[in-house]
């Protein structure tokens, strides 16, 4: 019994995903602590208002729910009858025990008596203020139930699974010339929405369709009007139309932490210098402002150190109230149903809770999405984003499945702790991806092999969170550079069995999984390849068992199972399966 | 060598008080370790959107700038020539060493080769997005070098030096009585404003002024006028002009949680229920709203459980535009400084936001105080307070200078990483209190023995934040219940050598140390009773030695020292002095 309790491994964050509220009702409260150091964990909550003196508290278990190498992590999810919490934990290794509130180690309660007056120490313990029902962490509810296809415009289609490629050109009215790479276009897009609802996906993120010089879009010229060479605004009413009444969901992309140096403002400054009114919209200007040539430093803050995209200065109000009209006006009159907002991590946060109103108001259930590739806490506390781009999913994804750096308990412990990271309503609504128009194609970062992929593509639908595809995984594209990443759809490439896999695991998705089921680890060991999980929902339980390493793996089975999709599996006892390398198989069990 | 580097304690937050800009050119980055775990800590900071691939790093040295029982904390203060920042740690242990980036270990950087292809790690390090100049942390210059006398105002004087007890009952408009118990008044405190500046204090905070029933005004009836008991309008104005010529601030109570059951919003939901067009300016109404007499529980939300004082709904916008406009009021037509803002943290998020805005739309100077007790890290973010009453300062020196439960170490300990819970300017507008109108007097903590208050006053005035001295409290009052704590001015009660006492600590406060001093624990060892620290400021070295021991300590003493206050120091030696039990020398030393 004599194990150590590592007291400084114990981690607890007072209003954090550490502890919050799920409901008016109802708390998430949570401990990390060294693996294996604790015997017990138990928790104490009391009424911080009680009229009684002191406090009553009342004990809740707490179990561990996720582990990785070092930690293990302790919850207890709990109904409140009161909203305004205090509470402590009691921490027990062997013979050894201790209270933990204040952020230190008690073997006392901090109540004294001094003078024969009790002296309340109510306040000492950690607090959850007051549990107010606008501020209980969640996402829009069908956002969460969302699988998402994610088109690059330019890349895309120009008809029914078809794409004619070809390079354009349109001069605008200003003299600048819009530009297209491939062509693709936005009706190309809605011929194409039937081909995205029969894989399965049931929403569609766009990358930038508005006016704008580059192929890419993000060099913004226009926020009020689609690129010309993508198709006109009518074009775009069409496509969210055909998204809807297939019973779909549509996000654009939003780009406000710079423009084009050709956007209007810009142009003002740099023809009026100190004088334009606009000079208050960009950030760190000197003047007179220019456009430089060849390689000199531009005299005006940049998105990265790109000239030709000039940094808005997104802490005026002005250019606030600019932008959350824009953000109004495509919800309103276009209905889209969501942004995805560009490098959302360099806009000013008081930009974001402006813009955030403004889509509430217009829609509360729009969702926003930030660009944030780290841990994105700060942006996820109900003032700016519903949810980020999680690329650290893709991160832990390429260690496991592509690079095997990682076994299946490193795995398992890294995916489980990402889901702690926030409130669970939140990380339930946090864009799960394997690729983006920004990163290489996860079938490059797995060498072209296919098996591995697929055991990607299968986590990624099957894990909590909204997965999203990128255009043309489905079809095998792969590329490391930005031109190869971002190449033409190949609509000619046609494998029947691949594209039947997709199919079949997006449809066990939508049959078996919802945002409420619950998630297990099952098997994860040290040095195995075998990783398998858990969903628990309404349509009872689904095992996943994934075997990336190049050799066998054995996966338990516990309960009767109806196999749902199977591949590499070899050999089939009562209590397990033999998984060949690179197989999977996935169960519904009783 | 084989030092353990214990990964479980080492700790670093992303855009916290972990890593924070301190102007648009310099940042300072910290991390946690257990104590004694490292030998060596280096931070690697570079360019985020450098055009160089891979991203280049240089090395910077970090240091132990705190340590308490279970941590060091290594921190770099350095300068940036760019504002998008991504970073890692180099950890060492003896000959064990170890990466540190995106919460985890690794012996290697995450660029990759893949196929020819360098694919890039820099959006796995961590990272401070972008340094914006509206999002560094910092409080109002005055505020730091603030020294504070609060006042509770019905208990402080009705002429110079003069309280003549009085209880009132002054009936008001709406058959309402506003009560007295001492019957202190407004006017009393500007006949004593200069009184209060003699003893050196530069600016005063008032508990609640405005109309309400109750003697201690924080069941508010009208948010517009002063209490009749208290005084009229015009007093208040006099008040604040007497400050202002003072060169003083004032400071005073906000109580916007709730309000009085007789406040005119809530008698209109009493009278007109469902129909009233204030029902949404409370909390968990049910039909019809009734006062309820006894120990009936009321049917809506409460400040507490006290029934005469319904929560307002701080998350609807006509409650939010009502009380910024109160805000605004105070500001824009009395001048009054700042704002200390009753139960802060049971109000929205939301409200303080727009109180924010508003308050330094009218004054970007003036200072918002939030009442939270405990760690306010989430409030003090910028969106919200800019200071919070730092009532863990009292704790520590009531469990340091008053029960003794502490050594130096642990004292030295608790609040040298007190200090790092925070940005350091954030820090320093800290309101450090050992006393206030909710708590016993320190004096009573202390069981009488002025010794020991004298060594916590010493500490409070010359320790880095915001001093506020309790009325009265340079009177010797005692107190552990809420009349006793809250009772009359003793102005009767005089004491040459202890005014002489408190005045003379303030002119050291006031000549040698100023927000920007730095701090430096210099004794504090383990079983000790002798804490030392050195304030290092334009005005040279302060050294301040405190023993809390019933018995002799010895104290170092780097360099020449010259006496500025001593008691109970009975050996002088070059490198020490000896100070008996519950002595205190400060000195200035070259």
């Amino acid at each position: 019994m004599g194990i150590n309790m590592n007291k400084s491994a114990i981690l607890h964050i007072p209003q954090s995903q550490y502890a919050y509220p799920n409901s008016e009702n109802s708390m998430t409260i949570r401990l990390r602590a060294e693996a294996d150091s604790l015997t017990d964990c138990i928790l104490y909550i009391g009424d911080r208002a009680c009229s009684q003196s002191p406090v009553q508290f009342s004990p809740l278990p707490m179990k561990v729910v996720a582990r990785d190498e070092l930690f293990e992590y302790y919850e207890a999810v709990f109904e409140v009858p009161f909203n305004r919490i205090c509470y402590y934990f009691r921490l027990e290794s062997g013979e050894e025990w201790t209270y933990y509130y204040a952020d230190r180690f008690f073997r006392e309660l901090p109540d004294i008596i001094l003078e024969g007056s009790l002296i309340e120490g109510r306040s000492e313990y950690y607090q959850y203020p007051y549990i107010l029902r606008n501020e209980i962490p969640d996402v829009p509810e069908w956002f969460k139930n969302t699988i998402v296809y994610n088109i690059f415009p330019d890349s895309f289609a120009t008809g029914k699974e078809a794409l004619t490629v070809q390079e354009k050109q349109i001069p605008l009215d200003n003299g600048i010339c819009s530009r297209a790479l491939l062509g693709g276009t936005i009706r190309g897009i809605t011929e194409n929405v039937e081909y995205v609802k029969e894989l399965g996906f049931n929403c569609i993120y766009l990358n930038p369709i508005f006016t704008a010089g580059e192929y890419h879009k993000y060099d913004l010229l226009d926020y009020y009007h689609t690129d010309p060479c993508l198709g006109s605004d009518e074009d775009f009413k069409e496509l969210v139309e055909t998204v809807h009444k297939n019973g779909m969901h549509i996000i654009i992309d939003g780009v406000f932490n710079h423009c084009s140096w050709y956007f209007f403002a810009f142009e003002d400054v740099v023809r009026n210098g100190e004088n334009s009114k606009y000079k208050d919209w960009f950030y760190n200007l000197t003047y007179p402002v220019i456009r430089p040539e060849g390689n000199e430093a531009p005299n005006y803050a940049c998105f990265a150190y790109e000239k030709k995209m000039p940094k808005l200065n997104t802490l005026n109000k002005e250019v606030q109230e600019y932008f959350t009209e824009v953000c109004r006006y495509w919800i309103r009159e276009y209905k889209v149903d969501g942004w995805r907002l560009d490098v959302a991590n360099e806009v000013s946060r008081d930009f974001w809770r402006a813009f955030r109103k403004a889509a509430k108001e217009e829609n509360p259930q729009a969702v926003l999405i930030g660009e944030v590739w780290e841990n994105a806490e700060s942006w996820l506390k109900g003032d700016a984003f519903d949810s980020t781009m999680n690329y650290d999913f893709r991160k832990y994804c390429r260690e496991y499945f592509a690079s095997r750096k990682m076994d299946a308990f490193s795995f398992a412990g890294a995916v489980s702790t990402m889901m702690l990271r926030y409130p669970a309503n939140i990380s339930l609504g946090q864009l799960n991806l394997l690729d983006s128009h920004d990163v290489p194609r996860f079938l490059s970062l797995c060498r072209g092999d296919m098996r591995r992929w697929k055991l990607a593509f299968i986590f990624l639908m099957l894990f909590p969170g909204v997965p999203s595809l990128f255009y043309g995984d489905e079809k095998k594209v792969e590329g490391i550079t930005e031109r190869e990443y971002r190449s033409a759809m190949p609509w000619q490439s046609s494998d029947g069995e691949f594209e039947g896999f997709v199919k079949k695991i997006l449809s066990i998705r939508k049959e078996y999984i919802c945002a409420a089921s619950g998630y297990e680890v099952l098997q994860a060991d040290k040095g195995s390849g075998l990783y398998s999980f858990i969903r628990t929902g309404d349509k009872g339980r689904i095992l996943v068992c994934l075997n990336a390493k190049e050799g066998e793996e054995k996966a338990k089975v516990p309960g009767r199972r109806t196999a749902l999709s199977e591949q590499g599996v070899i050999d089939r006892e009562e209590s397990h399966v033999r998984i060949s390398a690179c197989g999977f198989g996935i169960y519904v069990i009783d």
